[in-house]
């Protein structure tokens, strides 16, 4: 295959099935009324920004200020940041930050707020800021309406900062199995929305902004009440997404899988077992096991942190030889893609060129 | 205290905690007569490596060609690459880097010697080569010692490469939960080891090098045949080692733990719950649940790519105020350091300057 001139293991990217999977979602969104914000922890490139940008996204998410820096010096110009930033150093980064885009964060406590608002009066600008709602998922985020109104409030009397809305996102239900139960997960979140919607309205305080919705949610979120969602996997997808599954049962398929790692066979000890130069330093374990999508009737397994073993699960399946290159689809494919320097970019199925993982490795 | 000045998730390194754990094995490995090649693929800083020469290694261990790159660049003058290497590319790159240090590494099949072989013809090389033994582990390697003797006989007959030894590393016992369960995996690897060096010893092939062990094993294996030893855990320690347990039942605590990650409280949304600006893009899964060292009576759990989340366990457990820094003792040293690009260095307990993760990434 025309794979075999990319030196193992590569973070492969497909560009022709990503560029599919953004005229896709950004078509769902246009219909929905709602605007799509893609959230760029996924990606950690300006290169992929610029193109979700391009058919139609308002801008992006970020989850650090180092990642928000690489998108504005990438050529992003709306980002919103949807992690509290605390720390001095931090808030003063994010506030310079907004003197060459706009800028918006959330908050859920007047500690934050309030340092938050002192660095962007002392850098002489002004930051949005969503009230974080936690709808259930337990992380960050008020839990009680009265109390994000209160903190909505206290925003909107404090210089620094504009209120303009609410971060409404609940990541555990973005992998619930099985559709009916995921819609259902999906509603009860919706249903605590409303309660904040109402508590806002009837503190007579406008919401302008409602952020939130993921790859495994947004079906069922069209109506809620969200003014854009922050989907990010759709991009690429990844094997976690694509098990999430549809309506009629089968694997989640809206969006191609666009990403993969490309791995060589380093040995073959038994007919049964056969050993990858891929192991926890190439491909992420928090979503679970990767997939060899070129080898059906193996099983992935980590053998530690540089090797990757397939065992064989069907006596018939194909047995490969020494060296030969394999694709693996990533179970989670946001954290693997950390792991990595550079995209190979693949177009009409050829290599092409190197694309930087811009914002890898920027936690702070 | 002094850390307060680092900017977090910050991942940092007591320099005089691990000068102590580097003097420590020294002087163990020396007392038992074997050589010490601590595994590079741990600390991937050519900085440590130069401090554990400097105590008396031989060289150090890496698992990928890169890396052996990124130490010769260091200053490391002599390499045991201990994976098989795979591909044209790798293979010519290895040869090439044996021009500019002592290069060995691994084989465990005849394809793979060969190519290996005439990569280093072309280059004008000659490497050293271990056979891999498969004592039970079940990755790479050969699990039966008249076929290691066949492929030794091969690497004798080749040009380009000079059979060294044996590489007999088991992987699966250096985590074994309990001293005498743990000694027991040792043995029974030594065993094994055993049978592999009688059969080497009737087919006339002398062994000059035998290379493995691990922190978890070490202690075990001194009369084993080793000559010498490839632990890398010992420099830093992590959760994941200390939960091994000593001969006392206490955590096994013959090293300190010089490594960890500072991370900012950044949200308190109740009294039972601290969420932490460190997810799985800061702290690795692979090896269960990282630690917080400050805060006794909290157990740390993922919430996601970017969050840690503390939950109360003991009711009685200090309430830590949001922007509190705090250390987290990684579960996993290797493929936690791995996700970073700097080390913060402590000297004194305090700040002095940050070096490179300079072989982070290098998977290839």
């Amino acid at each position: 295959m025309s794979l075999e001139i990319l030196d193992t293991p590569a973070l492969v990217l497909d560009l022709d099935a990503m560029g599919r999977n953004i005229a896709k979602m950004a078509e769902f969104a246009r219909k929905a009324g709602v605007a799509l914000r893609p959230h760029a922890k996924t990606h950690k490139s300006p290169a992929v920004a610029r193109r979700q940008i391009a058919a139609g996204a308002v801008g992006v998410c970020c989850q650090k200020v180092g990642e928000a820096e690489v998108m504005v010096e990438g050529g992003v110009a709306d980002i919103l940041v949807t992690n509290e930033i605390v720390g001095a150093t931090k808030v003063a980064r994010l506030a310079g930050l907004a003197r060459l885009a706009t800028i918006r964060t959330v908050v859920d406590h007047p500690d934050g707020l309030d340092a938050l608002a002192a660095a962007c009066v002392a850098a002489g600008v002004e930051i949005g800021v969503l009230v974080e709602c936690d709808l259930g998922m337990g992380r960050c985020g008020i839990a009680d309406p009265a109390a994000a109104v209160a903190l909505a409030k206290r925003a909107i009397a404090t210089k620094g900062v504009r209120f303009d809305g609410l971060q409404a996102y609940h990541g555990k239900i973005q992998h619930i199995a099985g559709w009916a139960q995921r819609r259902a997960g999906a509603e009860a979140c919706n249903a605590k929305l409303a309660e904040f919607r109402a508590a806002f309205a009837a503190a007579g305080i406008a919401t302008p902004i409602i952020s939130g919705a993921g790859t495994g949610s947004y079906e069922f979120q069209t109506t809620a009440g969200y003014t854009e969602f922050q989907c990010g996997t759709y991009v690429f997808m990844d094997k976690q997404y694509r098990d999430v599954g549809d309506e009629t049962g089968e694997r989640y398929g809206r969006f191609e899988q666009a990403l993969f790692v490309l791995a060589t066979v380093m040995s073959i000890p038994s007919n049964d077992r056969i050993v990858l130069d891929c192991g926890y330093k190439t491909l992420s374990v928090d979503g679970g096991m990767p997939e060899a999508m070129d080898l059906p009737g193996w099983n992935f397994g980590f053998g530690g942190d540089e090797h990757g073993i397939l065992r064989r699960a069907d006596a018939t399946a194909r047995l490969p030889k020494i060296g030969e290159k394999l694709r693996i689809v990533p179970a989670h494919g946001d954290t693997t893609i950390n792991l990595h320097d550079e995209y190979q970019v693949l177009s009409g199925g050829k290599p092409t060129m190197a694309w930087p993982v811009a914002a890898r490795g920027k936690i702070r």
